[in-house]
Formats: structure tokens, C-alpha cells, sequence
């Protein structure tokens, strides 16, 4: 069941019907594409992005000679991913600002749970591509990558080429927002487009904030707004680690 | 069942298994994403695109004031689509030479079917985006978004925008090659990388051909080998056909 | 005096020997360069921003037609602002993932208290310029952006361009972060070179939050930890409103 | 003179009075600019096009350590070659799809001909320059830059830096079409431009197929219709290997 | 003849032999290439350039709506016209530094002579291309255009396009230099890669000077070396210019 | 006093009331910002720049494994530097071809009187910013640019990273032109958007010419007019020198 397990006081006027504090339908499908040391898809209702980790024995100009990884992340929207048909960036010739901003903040969010001298010499591309959006794209990512770069980590530990795990501890990531006055969980793209306040939450399965990032759409926000905020967050975060414990098969449904 | 009707006469050492004359398993799925006016799942064994057929109000540049339409492709490929890694084009600030020469081909294939001034003044974009790679691409690309075009075009003819569909005919595409001295049908990857000839052949549903691409990665090829070649094709092709109608639901299985 | 009005309970061990509640000497410097219509040079401590604002008498092609304004940033560092030489981005032909990311954050955070309707069809473009870092140079920007924006309004006004102010309120910005295991206020660059969390925060004159973006760069951080950031950040930007406003003539010091 | 050896069994009416069978006036001047290895202006009629081979000391990157040889090829057109001014690719920052098109066949049809083993590791620098075109620039740049490359090896064997030739065959190409419902050979701009179908086939000296690549421009073409032009292709390429023989001294007038 | 009129008292130790004061042998040919309204090759020894004017019937963005005309210049050369092959700038993706200088020293020095308003709302593209390179490639390039931008001005006037010609004077231009420490004439590659002083030098046929560029490339130089080096220019440019118009016709020899 | 040691014969009509041979307020401060090696402030009236010495311990590719030491420049404006805001270059994604000859002629005038075999393996990168516009911001550049390289150098011979300084004399830039038939020394701005004749001069301080630069804007100049200009050139550059010595100490007021 796709519910967090705060009980929610009142009926909400959710666009799909959702309580207030309710997650949509996460689902996390493990190899997904065959190539891929970790291939994910990730569905959080509509919104659906193949995520995939990718091992390579090299690591950036910046760390050579140290015995030290790296873990870096690409994102992509398939040009039709979305409602209208946005350029196709590789056409354009080049990444817009958006792009570039969720792809750091994914690399960003992996790298908190990583402990990259245990990585080896070596690099872990992540790739999130958006096959289909409806909001939420980089809480989803985020979400998904970790799973698929645990399993990339796994065959790195078979393959006897590392000893130990670089994770840490799991990380996910949900939006929360202010829809017509209310706080409510994991914004879909109906959402997202009309609410007041967007702020997307990244936090570690021990409970701490790796990210924070609100933005105040229209009105500005206030500190007991922020505090319902980041409420409903920690809930539908609770919620995505038990999915990727499950979907990794350390956690029996 | 996914063999050609031609009987083969005796049994293949492809690396597959398959006789020369056999396709892999080809699937069409339509509606494969929400957003898109034909949006289609195309799979020729390991080798899976998403082909969506985007309907803009606006013709190019070249076409204004002239009231007739365009359709125009675009191809990609995820980094982890392949064996190894890709560097993402989007990234890297542009498209390949493979990359351009593909979605030219697409173009073209597509466009010799249509008649753009049936059209009106409005684009068909495709994109074809390629999420497993398992050789083929360019071919499965072509099958599928021919599909995805289709419903496109139905969408407008019962919005009414237009009143006769601008498709005069049905088009397909296959390679064939020459591997360990035998002609084939449809390469799949461990093919492609190891044989003397590739073909890439697009036709009609008439039998007409649009469009051939041959060339000798090794020793040349004899018009012996060609003629084999093209009668693989013309198989294939037909099997494509039959396959796009019935996925389209004008033909019964 | 630059200090906030919160009392400082105990002596900070800050590089700088600052309290953990203590701004560095803020500086607004009007009428800086001679062209622009909004000219500031903003000093936060060693940190120098040049901020301009200026106007032009068109809109972006997705505004056209609508009898409304546009007010968009950029943001750019002298490649020797830092302590080591950074690549001209001119030169290297695109910017930054982090140059756009602060851009488009100054951006918002200037739109958050425009009302664009009132501007008419006119774009304000904010330039700031880095010509000397020391940490904190998006949120220095986006207190001297606001002065400069102002004058441009003020001077669009005189000239009799709009009958009314299109600024709803005033807005600024200050960065806080977990330092040696306590929260302080304006991090500096050895501070935030070496801190755990690091949060910028936005907020409007009336006290409502337009952003707020942390960051753990090494251990998460917890919610405790995050309130007493947002006190701090709320004390450190009503000391740099009461600033713009002097800076201003709006209040006397 | 130019005429390929066939017979032609009636009157053609060719814009240029040409009948179906008959080449262009081929040219083929060797030792056109002085610094190249080699350098020959090769004249398909009024299609004019420099070629050069240029010979550096060095491999690209994936052929490091192996003792290999290369052979790449780049193509390009004077901004007003053509009828109308073409934008500068230089200027415009990047190669349209059809010159990368275009270069990448060149660079094939060479390497199909080359033993790059025995070229040592260095590497062979195709340039191909229209100054005017005509029709047919593929083809008498691959024509041109084979006489180009075979004079920069003799260069390398005549210095001592190669024992033996790497070069295998000859190779060449022509232009072949449906013009008014007629296969014709060798192109020129007027018929391209309204012709049904246009192949370009690449051939060696001993007559094998390298690159076969047909496309309807309007009707799709028949399995006859293709055999006739692969007729006058072969034919076509024989003269012209006998013509670059010529201009090598290799075959006497 | 080549030789400038001016008498040289004692014999030049220049690697050609010519003597200080003494061109190379300089040719004009026009109609070089049949699609431009005005197309030259121009040879100064054995650096050759092919000049050409096309006409547009569109005026850049900045003179729209205005009743006049403009003159751009682009310059390029092929990457093996010099002795080591140069990277192509349209596959590097942009011009060099060196390229737009020159392009834009073209456009000054031929707009110097043109009354854009008697060329009505058109723009006359030059485009000079260096097919072999020795030295004097920009001088050559002004010579050779001004010739083809002459032809097209015919050609517009023949057609009655415009009534009267826009070109108010000639315009030629040549280098010079101190090699040796002696002031000499027209510098070929071997001069110009170890002279001290190189001087480019565009004057009008009236005598006016245009641009005078010179750049000390070991010491600096004098005012009395300054002062011998616009006496070879101006010596060398009236050579040139009787040259340009004997080409056009307008002088008999 | 910022005068000219020549007597100026008659009051000139310049729109800023100063007489033919005066320079503008000229100000060189420098430590101008914190982190650079050199970093000066120069002021030409209005203009203003800012110009940095960083010093890189490596050397470009072409120099590996000499001994030897590189100095390159980079030119750049702030949007608003001028009267109409100009695009970012870093936002355009390329410098304009003004912008790159600028920077080159800075390079060159520079390195001219550097012995670079005594700078040792090292890169002296400077940087030129110019923050407000009011002509003349090229001679600027590299009158400030020589004030903060021989800082930087200083700061190598302090810390005796090399022996001796590689810098051989003095050099500053001057432009001079011909406005309203007079020749002028040091133009604004608005002499140079009107002047007929526009020259920059570089001079070193024992009275060599590095580069001189003279294009005719309206009518073409002649040889008395050159001659002016560079006796005025000559004058303004003498007391740029003693300006840089003041600035740098080495002559008293």
C-alpha cells in the first residue's frame, strides 16, 4: 500500500482524490534494461524514469592518483516526456538550466550516502532519464538511482573488486507543497503547476536532511508552513525507504 | 509467430540460433506513454525504442505561407542503452555523425509515405528514442514510429482537423547482412559488430523501396550477395507490415 | 553596526572571530557605474558584487502580445575573483551548472516581490557581477540586485513610464550553516569552504520565506538544526533590509 | 573522352543532351596545391572539388599503442559553391547532418580499400573542398581522394616510413538516378534536383560493392529499376578507375 | 609586369630573390566559379584565394526598414592550404581568433568604399577562401573581393537593379615588413614567419589610407622603418590596383 | 597633472573641453582586489577596468618540456559596462570577434617586452574586465595589465621562483584619432562614435612601436594626418609610462 502511515484528520481536494498526506502509487522495477550494472524504473504514479548506474574503472582529471571514486549523475527528458513536446537538448546543443540544476542536486544526494574511498578508483555514472512526467521528476530520480547504484555496488562486492559497501545509509526524495492553502505530499504535475510553495526534501533512512529546497511560487511562505512541510516529508520519505528495502529485497513486504 | 514466410532451407549458425530468414520476436505496444498523440514501444528482440509522433500547429520556416505540412524525426539513445556507456549527447553539446545520419533516414522513410499537403500546416515530430540497444536500432525505430504516426494522424482526423488521412501507404524497415559467409535478416548486436555487410532496407507496403543502405564493413559485397540480401529484406518487410496492422487493429492475427 | 539584534550567548570560535549571530560590515554603494539604470556595488565583508539593473523596452517571445513585464538575472564571476584562477566561461563557451543554478535563483527571488503586470511590457535584466569572492556571493547578490532594481523602478517612475510601483515588498537574502558544530550567520569562504550544512535562505520584508535551499555537505543535518539556521537567517536579513533601506534614504540610519 | 563503354540503345533527353549511359567530363589534376601529400582537383563536369591527403605522426585515441594506421575524412563546401550562398558551417559553429553524412561515407570507402595495419601508426588526413558543385560531390570526392591518398602513400614508401603499399584496390564512385521514368548515369544538378531516385554506389577496381546507397526522392523504386542502375554504376566506375589510373601513370591514354 | 615602379638601388637578400620594393606575380581571374555574381581567384605568388560577391535581397536585422544596403565579409581557409594541415573550424565548431580578425579587417576595408545607401536594402556577401596559403592570405583576399564585388555591382546595374554604383573608389591592400632588418614589399611565408615588423597596409586608389595594422613581432619598430614601410605600400598598392583594373577592363595594359 | 608635455597650439572644440594633446584623468590603483598576484584598477576618465596578473605553474601544450613561460590575456565587459546593455558573452556561448581581437592585441602588446625564457615554466594569465565604458578601454587594458603583471613578477622574484625579472621595458597603449578634422589624443566615447580616424598605439618606454592600428572610419586618412597622430601617440604615451612608475613606485610625484 502506497500510504504513509500518518493517519490524515480530514478528506483532502486533491485534484486525483488523494488525502493530503499521501504518496502516489511508487512502484521500483530492478533490472529494467539489461546493460546497465544497476537499471531502475521508477514510477511514482505517472511520472516514470529509468534509472540506471553504470561502473567505470576511470575517475574525473580532478582525483587522479588518489585512491578515491567518484559518483556523478546525468538527467534527460525524453522530448515527449511531458505534455507539450519540449527540444530535444542533445539538438539544441546544449543542457537547459533546469537539467543541469536536478542533475547536480541527484549527484548531491547520492554522494551523501557514499563513502567514495571505499569505491575504488572508479567512477558510478547514474543516468535518470524522464520517460514520462507528471511531477515529481527529480524526487523520483533521486528515489530510484539509489536503488539501481546499490545494486551496481552489489556487483562491484560479488566481483570481489570491492570489500565492503560505500553506502552508508539509504537516501530518497519526495515534494511537498502548499496546494490551495494545504500542505500535501508528492506533487503531481496538476499540483505543481498551480500550488503556492514547491519544496522538494531529500533525507537519509537514519532521518537526517541531506536537502532542503522550497521555493515560494507565489505567496512567500511561513516558518509553521515549513514545519507542516517538512512533517509530510519525513512521513512519505519513511515511506520510500521501506519501498527500495523492498524492492532490494532486504525488507519482505 | 516472428519467422518470415520463406521457407529456409537449412539450419543457421547465428550466434542466436535463428534460421538466416528468421526475425527476433517483434512487439509493437501503443500507447506506450500518456502525453505523446502515438506513442508506441517497439522491441525487435533486445532491442526496444520509444517512438512518439508529436503533432505541432506550426510548419518550419522554409514552408511559411504555404499550406502545407512537414514531418521531421529526431533519434536518441539513453548512455546505458549500449554494452558500455555512451557518453549523453545532450551533455557533450551535440549530436553525433550516427546520430544525425539516423534521424535524416527517419525522416525520410516517414515522409515518402505522406503526402504533406493532406497534412495542413502543422508538423509531425517523431522521436525515437532508444532505451535498449541490441543492434538494429535505426530499423526498429522506423517500424515503430511509422505506428506511432498512424494514430497521430487518426487523432486529427477525428478532431476533425483534417479531413483524409495524409498516409498513402504503409512503410517498414529490416537490415540484412552478410554474417560468416550467409546472408541474414535482422541483425542483432553480436551480428551487426562481426559481419562483412550491413544493409539497412526500408519499403513500402506496395514493395516499393524508399530507401537501401548497404555497406562492406569487410570484404565487398557481389551482386549475388546483394540480391540475396534485398529478397531477406523483402520477406522481413512484409512480416513488419502485417505486424504494424495488426497492432494497429486493421488486420486480425 | 553590522551585528544582528539577537543577543550571543557564548564567544564563537569563527575564523573571523565574528559571533555566530554577527553579519560581516555590509555595504550598499548606489550609483556605482554610470550607465545602468540601477547601479550597486554590495559588499559583504571581503565578498564585492557589482549589481546593475537595467531596462529594455521588449519582452521574451512567450510574453509577447500581453501587457505584461519580465524581470530576468544573470550572474558572473571575474575569473580571478577567487582564490585561484577559474576559466573565463565566455571563453570556454557556456556557463556553469552552478552559474545558472545561482542565476535562475536570483531570478525568482527578484520576481517574488514584482508584481510584473504593473511594470508594463519592459524587461528588467539584474546583471551581478563577482569581482571579489569571499563566500556568499548569490546572496549578496540578490541583496544589492533588489537596491538596484529599485532605482530603476524609481527611475521609470520619474520618467513617467509607470504610474505605479510594481515592487510589493522588499527582499534579501543570507546564507547560514553548521560551523564546527553550530549554527551561524553569512558564512565566509573558509567557513563555508569547511562547513557541514550550508543554506541560503530568501525571504521578503513582511518575513515570509521565497527560498530556501540547504545543503548537507557532510553529515545531515537535523531539524533542531535547521530551526535555529532559519532563526538566525530571519535576524540576519531583517539587519540587511533595514540596510537596503538606508541605503535608500527610505530610513535614516 | 568520357563515354562509359556500354552501348546506349537510344537518344536520351538529358537537360545536358547526355545520353543515359555517358559520364560527365571527368578530370582529374594532380599536384593541384603544394603543400598536401597529395592534392588533386578532381572535375565531374562543373562539379569541382579539391582533395587532399594530408599525413600526421599520430593516431586518435582509441588506436593509442597499437601499431595501426588511420584514415579519416572531412568534407566541406565554399559558402556560394552552390546556386544560392550557403551559411558558413564555420561561422554557424557547427556541420549540417549532410556533411557529416557525406564525410563519414567518404571516410568508409577509403578504409574499405586500406590495410590500415600496414600504414604504420599515422594517420591519413582526408580533405574534401568543393569549390563549385554541380551534383555528384560525393562522388567525385571519393573519386578525387583516392588519386589524393594513393599519391601521399607513394610519398611515405618513396621516404622509407612503409615497406609496402596499404592500399588493396582501387575504389571510386558515381551518382546513378531515375530521371523521367529513365535510369541514368552520373547526375549533374538539374537532374538531381527532379530526379525519382538517386543512388550513389561506391565500387572497388575488382569490382565488389562497398556502399550501395539508393533513396526515393518521390515514387519508391522497383527491384528492376534498381538493376539497371547498379548496371550503369559498374560500368560508370570502370571508366573512372581507368581515368584515375591515367592520372597516376598507371594505364597509359 | 610585377615589379613595383619605383626603382630599387641595390640588390635585396629576400629568399625569392625578388628586391625589396618588388611584388609577387600577382593574377586576377574572373569568373573563377560560376554560381556568384562576382567570383575571382586571386594569386600573389603562390598564395591563392577565391574571392566571391554574392547578392541577398535582405538587409541584417539592425538596418531593417531602412533604405540601405551592407557588406559582410567571411574568410576561411582550407585546413591543408598551409604546411601543416590545420583542424577544419567548422568541425572544431568555431572560427579562431585569427579568422575574425581578418574577416572583419575584409568588411572595413571594402565598406570604405561603398555608399551603402546607394546599394539599396541588399547585402553583398564576400566570401575569400585561401586554397594555398604563403603569406599576404588577408592582403590578397582585399585585392581579389574588391574585383568580385565589382562584378556584382555590374551585374546589379545591368539588370537595373540600381542606377548608379555604390563603389566610390578602389580599394587593394598589401603587406609589408622589416626583414633582415631592410623594409620590404609584399612578405611570402618564409618572410613573414621571420620578420621583425609586419605591416598590413589597405589604401584607396586616390591614396587614402584605410587601415594601417602594424605589429612588431621581435623589436619594436621606428618611426623612420614606419615611415620606408608606407612608402613600399603605397608604391605596392598603386601597382595593385592598375592590376585590378586591368582585370576589370577598365585599363588596358 | 594629466596634460601632454606638448604645447598645444590653439583650444580644441572636444565635446569634453580638453585641448588636442590631453589625456583624460588617467588613475592606476592597485591591490585593486585581494586574490590576484597583480590587480590594478586603471581609470582613463570614465573608463574603467579591471586588470589581473594570475600567475598558473604549468604552460600550454605547444610549450611542454621547454623551458620556457607563456603570457596570455583575456578581454571581457560587463553587460551594463556600456550605454545599452550588451548580452553576456558567457550567455551567448562565445565571444565576439571584437572581444577576441582585443584580448589578442593585449597578448601581443605585452609579451612584447616579456623575455619569456625568464619566466620559467610558468603561464602569467591576465585578465581584463571592464567594468564602465567610455572609450578607449583596449589601451586602458594594457596600459593597467603591464602595472599588474609587474606585480605578479615581483611577487615570483620575492619569492624566488625566479632570478631575474623577464620583464625587458615598460609598455602602454594610447588611441588618437581624427575628430572634427583634428587629430586628438585619448578619445571618449563620444569622439569615437563620430571620429573619422580611429588609431591605437602601443610604445614602449624607450620609445619603440609595438603595434600600431589606424582605420579610417569616414573618409580615409592621409600621411600628414598619420604623422600627427603619431607624434601625439608618442607624447601621451611618455606620460602613461611616467603614470605606471609613479603607481608602481619607482618615480616620485
Amino acid at each position: 500500500m502506497t500510504d504513509s502511515p500518518l493517519t490524515s484528520p480530514a478528506p483532502s481536494s486533491r485534484p486525483s482524490g488523494r488525502r493530503a498526506n499521501q504518496l502516489r502509487d511508487v512502484r521500483i522495477t530492478r533490472h529494467y534494461t539489461k546493460h546497465a550494472e544497476g537499471s531502475v524504473l521508477v514510477e511514482f504514479g505517472d511520472t516514470k524514469v529509468i534509472c540506471t548506474a553504470s561502473i567505470s574503472e576511470r575517475v574525473p582529471e580532478f582525483l587522479r592518483g588518489r585512491d578515491q571514486g567518484w559518483l556523478t549523475a546525468e538527467y534527460g527528458m525524453l522530448p515527449r516526456a511531458t505534455n507539450t513536446r519540449n527540444d530535444r537538448e542533445a539538438a539544441r546543443g546544449k543542457q537547459t538550466g533546469r537539467t543541469q540544476e536536478i542533475q547536480r542536486l541527484i549527484g548531491r544526494a547520492l554522494r551523501s550516502v557514499f563513502d567514495l574511498n571505499k569505491l575504488g578508483a572508479r567512477t558510478l555514472h547514474i543516468d535518470c532519464d524522464v520517460i514520462q512526467a507528471d511531477g515529481g521528476t527529480r524526487t523520483a530520480s533521486i528515489t530510484g538511482a539509489f536503488v539501481a547504484a546499490h545494486d551496481a555496488v552489489t556487483k562491484l562486492i560479488t566481483a570481489g573488486k570491492i570489500a565492503e559497501s560505500p553506502i552508508n545509509e539509504f537516501v530518497a526524495a519526495i515534494s511537498v507543497g502548499v496546494y490551495n492553502g494545504q500542505p500535501v505530499l508528492d506533487l503531481d504535475y496538476d499540483e505543481d503547476s498551480q500550488c503556492d510553495t514547491d519544496m522538494n526534501v531529500v533525507m537519509t533512512g537514519a532521518g537526517g536532511f541531506v536537502e532542503v529546497q522550497g521555493t515560494a511560487e507565489g505567496v512567500p511562505f511561513t516558518r509553521a508552513e515549513m514545519n507542516a512541510l517538512l512533517d509530510l516529508a519525513q512521513s512519505g520519505i519513511e515511506t520510500l525507504i521501506a519501498k527500495q528495502k523492498v524492492a532490494l529485497e532486504l525488507l519482505s513486504v
